[in-house]
């Protein structure tokens, strides 16, 4: 297939072309870059825009639940749903952990739904990469909502909140006084908070939980792009489908306050140059990745341990042999 | 002067050659560059070892008490000390804050004792490298112990610990039950940690609050190349120069194992190895500092602010102009 036809393929919303364009965006074979730059140059003239939400949450909160529940009630008021998975330590088990299709049994039989694991790569910046030219795909196939799951590892929240256009924490109810070791830097990047299993006997812990987290974001500073009550926190119950379409409104709400004050536009300006500069600089450190360049990198390492030469005069050597490879 | 005399006097012990020399690792002009790598090269076959001691702590602990108490104990037992400062955010106060001399009264009249605030660099990468060199000059210089005190601002204690023998966090006693907030990643780099201000009123705070970092220290896995008992918490009081002697026996007991069993030697090397390959990455980013490439960062960083190119494309045009600067 052409990268034309797979273009038009996209663009009529074609599920099966999709994946293949996902697939070829993964690969790092250098014919195979070529055609995504093509690929996506073709498809960026659509202009078609999804919500894309991030969305974190602490290991064992029912995230998979989560999706299933909120992208069929999504897909019930005729939205198309797309979710996508950042793991950078999926390619340990050799493919994706979470965005399984298994885990989402409702939500992967729906002709209006797409779910991709992470790619299998091992490096950050490689599946960070991946996933923006994905979403670019998933929005030119016409998809309304992008749901972009991290597991929460390293810098995985950054990464997805920096080409999210709404951010989403979920955590678990908790009795006790600790906020669940949340970091406060996470907290900062959302923009609601997202009480689960508010359901059977938990429910009065989600709502006292919900308290302690509401009260926490207030503490944080109000984000000057963002209308009064944001980040906000809520409860909600994945299993039983309960919250969720509060949860969504308030979603939709923010999106439109932001739509409306030209903050969406700055933000994904923003983010734009943020990724170019992330991508020349992951360019600039991938000359070392070369093989020749590994290869000096471990006999210059070499001499530096054993004392011969010092990491000053080691690493300008490196520097010369670079310029030769 | 000559660098060969300026490694002279040096090697003599000479404090205001060291100074000097310490001036020119700092700067950043091209010849000043070439002379530091001849004097450090000049100096290295003198293969004169200091122990490098990584100090961190929580503002307010008394560092500065500390590191006078302690070094002039260790002054009064015939040893000399150099005291050096980590602090990248000195550079907007516009020189240092820790490390001053003012505050280390006693100890700045010591002949024995060496005290150099952080460089006023803004880049934690420049900061780091100035101070290996700063170390090995100093080491050169014939001082037995080298303090490298850290402010604790970001990546700072992580810079630290690459470039000590030892790493010693301090702490203030504390009521209740939070362990003063002090992130895991740090206590896992402690082999000592010290609980300040036993004394007076805090003496049980400060017994207490040991006993708690001593169960906490446990929980944590113990690194194969420490003896027994390591990584260890006690209580000091700086003000009553009270339990600084234990503690530094201490220290030499677990200095002279890790000698005794090949762990020093094999630190310092792999110590030498990650500074290679930091030094690499850092030159390798550099190129982006030069004044036709930031401006050609900025032109395409709006181009694709305005969406006009994706970061993808941006990045490629970019590299390919780094090619012809």
């Amino acid at each position: 297939m052409t990268t034309t036809e797979l273009a038009d393929r996209i663009l009529k919303g074609d599920r099966r072309a999709l994946a293949r364009a996902i697939t070829l965006v993964e690969s790092t074979r250098a014919d195979h870059r070529a055609q995504t730059t093509q690929l996506l140059e073709a498809l960026s003239g659509a202009g078609r825009q999804a919500l894309r939400i991030g969305l974190s949450g602490t290991p064992g909160v029912g995230k998979s639940t989560f999706i299933e529940s909120f992208g069929m009630m999504l897909i019930g008021q005729g939205l198309r749903v797309a979710v996508l998975a950042v793991d950078p330590s999926s390619a340990r088990s050799g493919g994706s952990i979470l965005g399984d299709k298994t885990r989402m049994e409702r939500l992967s039989r729906e002709p209006n739904a797409f779910i991709r694991p992470s790619p299998s790569q091992s490096h950050l910046g490689g599946v960070a990469r991946r996933t923006r030219e994905a979403i670019a795909l998933c929005e030119a196939a016409g998809f309304d909502v992008v749901l972009i799951e991290t597991v929460g590892v390293g810098q995985s929240e950054t990464v997805v909140s920096e080409m999210s256009d709404l951010f989403l924490l979920l955590l678990a109810p908790a009795g006790g006084d600790e906020l669940q070791g949340v970091k406060r830097g996470i907290m900062e990047m959302a923009d609601m908070i997202l009480v689960n299993k508010a359901d059977g006997d938990l429910k009065a812990t989600a709502t006292r939980t919900c308290a302690d987290y509401a009260g926490a974001l207030r503490l944080l500073r109000k984000r000057p792009q963002d209308p009064e009550g944001f980040p906000k926190a809520m409860t909600v119950s994945a299993v039983e489908e309960h919250g969720l379409d509060q949860a969504w409104a308030e979603m939709q709400a923010l999106a439109d306050w932001r739509k409306q004050n030209g903050h969406w536009d700055a933000n994904r300006a923003e983010q734009a140059r943020y990724w170019f500069d992330q991508e020349v600089r992951h360019a600039l450190l991938a000359k070392l990745e070369a093989p020749q360049a590994r290869s000096e990198m471990d006999h210059l390492g070499a001499e530096v341990g054993a004392g011969r030469l010092s990491p000053s005069a080691a690493a300008e050597r490196m520097l010369q042999a670079l310029a030769q490879i």
